[in-house]
């Protein structure tokens, strides 16, 4: 998507070897014309496949799930919940989801009413690095009997494997933009295959 | 605000004697056509302050602040960050909340660069009960000499005193439904002064 690698390109830093710092217009800091033009993207995406509601994880994905839906039809905004202590009740479907940037383990969680047996689910995040949080995503799904239509990211990291595993199971995927490296401090982006 | 009013009595639970549940369609799961509409309300209320720029604390604030941006011209916003740490540099500036509800110290904060000296700021979060959190933000504005031109919430809990607080201060406060009480279960609501 153009105007995001435009915003990534011009406002982005990258850190180290695998940081893309982009809280100046995605994470942090929300540049609302931006996200509800990313919204529109992902609306024209996956529209065919009739999804009836978009789940996230709190809490950067949430901007971009609201945008989403804002683009299909305001369809309902469902995000999961962080929690350091597995809390085990009926009501609660659960999943783990590892941080490789902060070391920790966290319990995802939603109450399963909210995730419907038969839903068609599109998963969006803002990230997709490893894929640890679109699997915990997916699991959730997966326990509750959704049927997951697509995942939505806005920055894929191409050099981390998240994004291939995913595509090699056959997973409809779309990132808005997909960093290649980090150069010296320089963001370089894939080129664009829209 | 009506719509709001009656989804709370339709659908919102009480529990105990102060605990209003409504994450069916608010902070859990996201009602989005009614999410945009109480972004408009905030918007009319809100406008002729000319705020430059919206302002909530993760997680569920999110959602509610970009439907208030996006109504207001698609402002920028900027959410703050929870942390179990006290992480000290220049680069951000941070504020102490206490939950009652989780009965724990959280330490917010922010960029400085993304709430600028002199911006006139909107603040908006799905609740407001005891007040913590909104002294919170106001505590980054007031640290970066930013102005705080109203706050906007969608629930205030009417009997505690958050609300009250902030009135007697002065703030412009725009709650757009207030529960007066919880009766057996039942949310009881202030009558609508609009």
């Amino acid at each position: 998507m153009e105007e995001l690698r435009k915003m990534i390109l011009e406002q982005g830093q990258g850190i180290g070897a695998d940081i893309v710092k982009v809280d100046i217009f995605l994470n942090h800091r929300i540049d609302t014309k931006l996200l509800f033009a990313m919204g529109k993207v992902w609306a024209d995406e996956f529209r065919d496949e009739k999804p009836d509601l978009v789940l996230t994880v709190e809490a950067s994905g949430i901007a971009m799930a609201v945008a989403a839906a804002h683009a299909l039809g305001d369809l309902p905004v469902v995000f999961a919940k962080k929690s350091n202590t597995a809390v085990l009740n009926n009501e609660t479907v659960q999943a783990e989801v590892y941080s490789f940037t902060h070391k920790t383990q966290n319990t995802i969680r939603i109450e399963r009413r909210y995730l419907p047996e038969g839903s068609r689910v599109l998963i969006i995040d803002d990230f997709l690095a490893d894929g640890q949080a679109a699997h915990g995503l997916l699991t959730l799904c997966e326990k509750q009997k959704a049927t997951v239509v697509g995942i939505g990211v806005a920055v894929e990291k191409g050099f981390q494997p998240g994004g291939k595993a995913l595509r090699d199971a056959g997973i409809h995927l779309k990132s808005l933009a997909i960093v290649d490296r980090i150069e010296d401090g320089k963001i370089i982006l894939r080129p664009d295959d829209d």
